[in-house]
């Protein structure tokens, strides 16, 4: 079953999950992948990578919500290392993946997880040789940058799409509630996640 | 002098600051603030608290760049606690907000500012009392966990808008190109933040 759908459309998304619904009867496993890269259109970069993923998710987790009648699941939302770490190169699409990755945190909180029986994991590959990188100095921001970013994407390790594709495949196996994972050099590193704020609090408190 | 616009309306942005440009000829520092809190409305939060924040850096950033004929000079982007660590409660506005803390860290690249002698840095406040916490139990997007969200709002050391100013202007004064400040308890806290990537490059060579 293949359905096209806009994922920056939040009616198109919910309606084609509808679809999926009434053919398959239920879900299992979202792997939410679909995103562009091109700084200079900052409001379609915004809607299609961030609000593609929240709007798929927000979807996906209505019918897997064990609350609703589902059988919980599992979702996987793919980010970037670029959402882990800032690339002055494509600061837009930075963007956009560090919103999914605190996005997908927030909702894999214990509470939801009790609830809803939805796991949810995020994947941050490094350079994967894709479409993404056709034109790409022409699709930046600061063409000043041109060079270094050439540069920079020549001494990238590469992977390709099916590497990362296998990545994910493990990730989806170990299952780990919240895991935020880089996928790099063909393999799959669970992070460990700095936790800010709750170090202040403790020094507030001293 | 008062300009009203919306954010989340690119050219309008661009129009608000060629205006400001004909009538004070120069800009100093940008302090960008504009928010809303509604995790119903995807797309709008989406628009106004990280588009906005990257609509209003860039038109800055046009008139500031020396390479430009500017001055250089200094952009403060408002972020809050909850784009540092995930917040169950508020995921999509979570979500702009760490997109603004990247986006904003990827434009104060050393090599941007070196070409710019633009400075740029994060605020993150905690708590404070505005009202975005009017009728907050209304624009979540998970009603079942209000009585949570109370007790979570309870527990909250609280600050003011006013209180919150002033650290901004501390962390102005500062001028730390690039640095992510926590304020909280009426106090301006430095964050050293995590490097995720480097560490994967790190053990791959290994």
């Amino acid at each position: 079953m293949l359905i096209k759908m806009d994922v920056a459309n939040k009616k198109g998304v919910e309606a084609s999950y509808e679809e999926i619904i009434k053919t398959m009867g239920k879900l299992d496993v979202i792997v939410n992948v679909a995103g562009i890269f091109n700084d200079k259109d900052i409001q379609r970069t915004l809607l299609v990578n961030l609000g593609g993923m929240i709007h798929s998710t927000l979807s996906a987790l209505k019918y897997m919500n064990k609350v609703n009648g589902g059988n919980g699941g599992l979702i996987c939302n793919m980010a970037s290392v670029v959402g882990l770490d800032p690339m002055f190169l494509v600061p837009v699409y930075a963007a956009t993946k560090a919103g999914i990755i605190n996005f997908t945190r927030c909702l894999s909180h214990e509470k939801f997880y009790q609830r809803s029986g939805v796991k949810l994991i995020t994947v941050c590959p490094g350079a994967t040789i894709t479409d993404m990188f056709t034109n790409f100095t022409e699709k930046i921001l600061f063409p000043e940058v041109a060079d270094e970013s050439y540069q920079v994407l020549d001494r990238l390790h590469k992977q390709s799409a099916a590497d990362v594709a296998r990545c994910i495949m493990s990730a989806l196996e170990n299952e780990e509630n919240g895991t935020v994972y880089i996928i790099e050099g063909k393999r799959l590193f669970p992070m460990e996640m700095k936790r800010y704020w709750r170090g202040v609090e403790k020094e507030l408190n001293d």
